[in-house]
């Protein structure tokens, strides 16, 4: 809650908040029928080099969804990821649908083509497997040690296939190319006191600290209950200030306080 | 593919399309610390009583982004929900939010607050706890069998609660009140084809059965790599036909067909 402003264009502004979007492409996650894992790996991707997840969005393989959703969070955001429906099959329309966003032809790549040719048996690479080769023109190709189905950078959408290994390999990749901002710390603090107990004091630590955002997230699991304070800031100081100012409220309210996550 | 327009204003139809959107509000998600599970099971449960989930979105604690969220949203689809933000801490504002968004106060709600006075004991019931009974005017409590921090429906907007066991109990009690569209029943295959092997022929198939959609998916794991196909369509019979064709299909070019997913 203590961060702001959407960082629109503060990619190359060295500490500024540099933002992303991300784009889950795929009716399989819509149906239900797949439990997505790419949101969580780029979430904490992004935020390992000081990007900051702003917002995702899981829509249908619709060509029109695809384009008005890929050039609202563009301007928004620093950064777009989308994942899904760039391989060879019918429902694979991410490309073409960038492609209208951007208002340019989708176009074969020469460079995507060969790596195709490499990966693929003489005789196996039939049109439907060429589709991958096909980006919207003036797209930068996206690497993966796998050298299949590349994925394309344009403008500031970054297109990634929706396997999750694969897509967490062109990633990896290109990650650390990214001009990411001032990295986020981050604390967390269990204990078994009820959120309710801690509610108001937790309100006027976090009145003091608006520069460190205070997250309070309620377990229950086989038996166990609690709660999970979770802290997060830029300024190493502070942050370390707030944590120990919330284990000695924790104390004085008759918990004891276990540490968890420690980010940075 | 074969599905469109946005359904909105069929709640009352009877056999039209029925469509949703959620909304997970929660920086604990967009940090990458919790993997959301409640999409999954919003979108299966929504499924079995004839609604289609169209798009879902993960949102910051913030109250602006959460009421133009649930405006945008409200106004594209028959059914909303959200998850997360309505517990007794400072972090948890999606009540106010979307009384924001409805344009009306948040008021306690006296139902809400008995059903508290019961479940904690005396004393217990503070000022932080309270706020988990205050709606927004107008707004219907969604009770649960744990009933603690009841959900609220107002307008067609649902309120849910981000820990998972309890949305879920709420979300099971609730969605059989919804008014459902026409069923889409699936069946899936699975074979160890490639998808470019497929893809001409069965874009062939998709082609000639449009009511039918047909959706491919790569997998690999452990050294086992293939394909499954899923088929969704709301007739029974075309279903099973377009079922048979692909299991032909299948074997044709020389995979052995399995048969996996089956609703309804």
């Amino acid at each position: 809650m203590s961060e702001s402003g959407s960082g629109r264009g503060a990619a190359g502004a060295g500490r500024d908040i540099v933002t992303a979007g991300v784009v889950i492409i795929g009716n399989e996650i819509l149906s239900g029928r797949t439990q997505d894992e790419n949101l969580a790996f780029l979430a904490r991707g992004l935020n390992t080099v000081g990007v900051r997840l702003r917002e995702a969005r899981v829509i249908p393989d619709d060509a029109a969804v695809i384009a008005a959703t890929v050039n609202e969070l563009r301007g928004k955001f620093d950064y777009v990821f989308t994942t899904g429906g760039i391989g060879p099959t019918h429902d694979d329309i991410t490309a073409q649908s960038i492609a209208d966003a951007f208002g340019v032809p989708l176009v074969l790549h020469p460079e995507a083509k060969r790596l195709l040719e490499t990966h693929y048996q003489p005789g196996e690479l039939n049109e439907a497997r060429l589709r991958m080769a096909r980006v919207p023109e003036g797209a930068v190709l996206l690497l993966n040690p796998i050298s299949r189905a590349p994925g394309f950078r344009i403008g500031n959408v970054f297109v990634l296939p929706g396997v999750p290994s694969i897509m967490q390999a062109i990633f990896d990749e290109l990650k650390h190319r990214l001009k990411g901002g001032v990295p986020v710390l981050a604390r967390s603090l269990s204990c078994q006191l009820g959120e309710g107990t801690l509610a108001a004091d937790l309100a006027r630590l976090q009145a003091r600290y608006p520069d460190v955002e205070i997250g309070s997230y309620p377990y229950f699991r086989r038996g166990d209950f609690g709660v999970t304070l979770v802290l997060r800031g830029t300024e190493r100081t502070r942050l370390e200030q707030a944590t120990a100012e919330l284990a000695a409220l924790i104390r004085t309210l008759g918990g004891e306080p276990r540490e968890g996550l420690r980010e940075g």
